[in-house]
């Protein structure tokens, strides 16, 4: 079935304790195509870059099979632009700069062509924005999930209650789960955050792995174990990408089936994290992600 | 086959954000051997108490099945007292106070019933007295599991590396195993401390679950998402006698055997945390457990 990705598509410098770098292309929308292209062949994506975005990214995308006809250049604009450092622990990150440029005045057009897609992966970006995608969409998709961050929470609670309301699926982290809930238990903000609207979350706690809940179904996908994790930016796009694109190219979302999709999510995010920026991510084999996907097999299988 | 469990017989003065206790029974030594009588009926504790000890705790812990002829009572001493306090998360406490009283002149003495053990646990101590234990036993147990804390890698190091070169298993927590190996990254850590002689390690994780290493191979386990955590307190002592318990049960330390092993131990934590103290370890059924290890193959076990 076909994916529709909305959301930012950047320029990150970044820095961690293995080095840093000069402006990379970054952005949810470009983490999620790049890495639901490993499941599925109709991918859609809706952003905005300036007319200093690389031709050479843009081509990267289409060799992945990513439709870019939704991707607006705006030759006299600039790219979005963010940088952060990471400190030693890698959980943990201080924003250095933010340019929206372009990102700032983002009006999403949705091509005729994107209009009958199935799945809508709504990424973060301001909720007012993700609204606005959803009412220009003629027909509902059949999933749409949704990506957020504490900023909205703090900034603009009212707009974003409105469209997790309309979600299937919310993404959150856990401290985003016990901001949103007011409680710190993640079983009992689960609880209160479906109560929302959205039939199933995703709470992602980087290193300590993730937690699919829906109704009184709970299941846990661990992260693998690294030697060494070289730059996590990005990992929970590429990690909602592997979720979205794998319920999209199977057309099944069961409960049973989204496990299957977190721990596909999962192995991707753990590629991601391997290298700085999108570089891991593209180009993976099929061989390569099956492979890893059986390291988590042994990781959290056992018999009693 | 028999366990022997060597540690802590306390009293405990607790308060988390859910209430305060007065001085409950506590200790190593209790968690560890309460929640190995789930499992195995040939249970041995070895521990020192004053006269200010409950006899009702002793009657306890012999309708548990468990051997105390090795539970020393010093009449005119007083016994082991800790008393803490939870920070909000339950991840985190400070200690308020701690007398260590008859257990700072411990000296332990083997009854000769207990030198045919085979499964051996070396609970948290002084390490000059875990490895006294060793050397007063004629012959070296099948497997030995060790627990250790953060306050003996900072004040009695070479001990402690020499009493973890004599362990088959060591149980640490993520924090310790960073400051043991000096490395941040767990996956690295692991080699670095099976390297100073334990087969096997084992990483608590607290709410984030736990890791089993053993040569090339990872398994992670996770800690059931509870509405309530009421008291962290003896978790990690109760993840330990479940898991020694259903070793020295099953007498098969193979990787797969110690993948059960840690759910069960992860099962019986997981009861700890809900009320104060041990009180809900004692007593359990049997069919309280099998149903609480069926949740955790419901939230870990997916297929691909």
């Amino acid at each position: 079935m076909s994916l529709l990705t909305v959301g930012s598509v950047a320029f990150d410098a970044i820095e961690t304790p293995f080095g840093k770098t000069d402006k990379i292309v970054g952005g949810a929308a470009t983490y999620i195509t790049l890495t639901a292209s490993y499941f599925t062949k109709k991918n859609n994506i809706i952003g905005v870059v300036g007319g200093d975005f690389p031709k050479e990214m843009i081509d990267t995308l289409e060799k992945h099979g990513v439709n870019t006809e939704g991707l607006e250049i705006k030759p006299e604009g600039k790219t979005f632009f963010w940088s952060g450092k990471y400190h030693n622990d890698m959980n943990t990150r201080d924003t250095l700069d933010t340019q929206l440029n372009v990102f700032g005045d983002f009006d999403p057009t949705i091509p005729a062509s994107y209009q009958d897609c199935e799945y809508l992966m709504l990424g973060n970006m301001v909720p007012a924005l993700q609204m606005t995608v959803l009412n220009r969409l003629h027909s509902r998709p059949k999933f749409v999930m949704l990506d957020t961050m504490n900023l909205w929470m703090n900034i603009a609670l009212d707009d974003l209650k409105a469209v997790i309301a309309k979600a299937d699926c919310l993404t959150i982290n856990d401290e985003e789960a016990r901001i949103l809930s007011g409680d710190y238990s993640l079983r009992r903000a689960a609880k209160t955050i479906m109560a929302m609207g959205p039939k199933t979350l995703i709470i992602k706690k980087g290193e300590h792995g993730a937690l699919l809940f829906q109704g009184d179904q709970v299941f846990f996908c661990p992260a693998l174990p690294l030697e060494d994790v070289f730059d996590p930016t990005g990992a929970g796009d590429t990690f909602a990408g592997g979720f979205i694109g794998y319920l999209a190219s199977t057309d099944d979302i069961s409960f049973d089936n989204m496990k299957r999709a977190i721990v596909y999510g999962s192995a991707m995010a753990s590629f991601c994290v391997e290298k700085f920026g999108s570089e891991r991510i593209v180009g993976l084999t099929q061989e390569e992600i099956t492979t890893r996907v059986q390291e988590f097999v042994q990781l959290a299988h056992f018999q009693i």
